[in-house]
């Protein structure tokens, strides 16, 4: 047995493991329902508000936000998107979203949504606590399960609770809290990675360029009227190191084939293309949300979106059943949650092939990208099928 | 130098190799533009006109082979459809083809047509010769190139010409009359071989059912009221030998998982996969066409079609070229063409992947698959681009 110095000082309905969007828009979703949460976080709040991830907003996120009071600012500083292009034979095809969908995207980005969230949490007086440590989950098949962690002062604490949310990313401890064998794992590792920089230097288009080129994919994307960001595809065992930025923009500048606004770099960062599921996404009672349950590559942009609409449905099934006992929700929570992401895994895995070059790839497979490509922005079918997984699918 | 027994007996201005539906149509299309044509087979007619291939033809196909006069026993014997059905998890799923696309497939043999074409080229006094040996192409780069056979009797003719058609099937002579080196040759191998059996039985549905199952792909169709045409995905090594009657009957259960009608194995075959393109499709006055050109998987029943859109951009070239020697349509064939040989190889290949169990796939493209599959028959957009495809896009 573990000695804690303030033993069960604590009770909570639910206990929400990680404070990214997915933990934070369900202790705000579970606020509205009259639902106690505490929210374990094991960075500083800072760091979390400038950690930059994603930073496009499918329909349905920005209808949810807006529904819940989470959207003022991103309505007032969020970019709207109506139209992506896709580049190839060195040439811009535009894929005009709203025009086949009626629906618009929402550039902002994922940090700023944290912001936001974090300042309405603690503005309701909500429970998050940052810099936790030694975070440990038990009893996960009783009615009342518990957390305890260490807090930033190193005070040791548990947090007795009716449900535990892991919303802790894929590194996350929820997920391996699981025994082992318990879960059924998906996994597909792409073989490249995505180069970002950001740059300091106004966008060289007003919406975002997906590049399909002979030397690899590129994405031209932006994240203010003065900040842009691209990226590259790269090999998977490139270090940072490997790409100066003068070979990076030399290398965009070659994939684009045209001249892009240059400016100072800003940031960088290599990112591994993954594609990673677990089913179910529920074991007793801890649900798991978000990149701890799944994994998508950034090619589609649905990895914060899945995790909105992952909170969305376990906020709606918590709320069945602690305030009348209703099982039919937290039952049906894994299965419902995974129709749309398998939706997103191939959506993402469609334009991953779609537009990357694959090393080892027969010509053969390169003259198929660019049918697919050509036939995706000459049939209405073909780019409204594109343009509805873009923009959003309706939630279930 | 070659001696002829009747060398430079025959004159004509375009030199068709083989007659299949490629080469006949081309004939037929030629002689209502006035453009004489002799057809050189190396099959006896009986052959040809029972040689079972494809079965499926698109809407434009059909409108084609009306408006040139070749469609009366297709439009009173061909089978309408309206639709096809997916089959994955147990259960039918139907994409209702012409309510999405306004357009109608029918089935429809292609032994039919091709008995069509002969008797209605005979019947305008075409010259076909069939059972045609040692063809040889010559002089490709000269205005005036030639072809040199011996006919059914032995005896050598030279065939002087304007225009050599090779319509000779994948295994014919012409593409290999191309010196080495000057065609790129696109090559994709599917790692499973196609089963099919004919069986007197009538159809077990009314429409092509395409199933998807945890055993592989198998396939539901049908040449006449009494007559079931079934396929299954089988092992690339496997030989007919493999797979005795009761064999077959058990798996198309187990794939299908309902009661099939069974009846009498009346023809077996067992077909490779393969995508091929070579590109251009012409080398001087040698233009090829169909599968001498290109080979598409059967899972798009795109194979007969291709050929059919080839002779028709052919047949208005030679026409240009011919009567007033305008060249830009010849310039263009191969180009014109090969964008929509590419978009049919993109379907076939997105149908067979999405349909087939790949031999070491993992478990996460299983699941793809089965989104997919579940996307397909749920969205509009997704159906609708499937249905184009299918029912055939128009002619460029």
């Amino acid at each position: 047995m573990v000695v804690f110095d303030q033993s069960a000082d604590m009770r909570t309905q639910v206990a929400i493991v990680g404070a990214g969007p997915a933990g934070l828009l369900l202790s705000h979703l579970l606020w509205l329902d009259g639902i106690d949460s505490v929210v374990l976080e094991t960075r500083d709040r800072a760091y979390v508000e400038r950690r930059v991830r994603a930073g496009v907003c499918e329909a349905p996120t920005v209808d949810l936000l807006r529904e819940v009071g989470l959207a003022d600012r991103l309505d007032r500083e969020g970019l709207p998107h109506h139209g992506i292009f896709l580049r190839f034979d060195n040439e811009n095809h535009r894929v005009p979203l709203t025009d086949l969908t009626g629906r618009t995207l929402t550039v902002y980005g994922q940090q700023e949504i944290v912001k936001d969230m974090i300042a309405a949490r603690l503005a309701a007086g909500g429970d998050i606590r940052f810099s936790v440590s030694d975070v440990v989950l038990h009893d996960l098949t009783d009615e009342q399960p518990s957390v305890t962690f260490r807090d930033a002062d190193g005070v040791s604490h548990e947090v007795r609770c009716d449900v535990i949310a892991g919303c802790d990313g894929f590194h996350g401890v929820s997920r391996g809290s699981v025994p082992e064998g318990t879960l059924h794992t998906y996994d597909h590792v792409y073989p490249f990675a995505w180069l970002g920089i950001l740059a300091k230097a106004p966008p060289s288009n007003e919406e975002l360029i997906y590049c399909h080129s002979s030397r690899g994919f590129a994405l031209h994307s932006m994240r203010s009227p003065d900040l842009t960001r691209l990226y590259l595809q790269v090999d998977p065992d490139d270090v940072i190191a490997d790409w100066p930025d003068a070979r990076v923009w030399d290398e965009l500048h070659q994939r684009f084939g045209f001249a892009l606004h240059e400016g100072p770099v800003v940031d960088r960062l290599l990112a591994p293309m993954r594609s990673f599921v677990v089913e179910p996404m529920r074991y007793g009672r801890l649900f798991l949300a978000g990149d701890a349950a799944h994994i998508v590559p950034p090619t589609g942009a649905k990895g914060m979106n899945l995790a909105v609409a992952d909170v969305r449905v376990l906020s709606r099934a918590l709320a069945a059943l602690l305030h009348s006992g209703r099982t039919d929700l937290v039952e049906s929570y894994s299965d419902t949650c995974l129709r749309r992401v398998w939706r997103a895994e191939h959506f993402s895995y469609f334009m991953t092939t779609m537009l990357h070059r694959a090393p080892g790839a027969d010509p053969f497979q390169q003259r198929l990208q660019l049918s697919q490509l050509r036939y995706t922005v000459s049939s209405t079918a073909a780019a409204t099928s594109l343009a509805e997984n873009y923009v959003g699918l309706p939630f279930a």
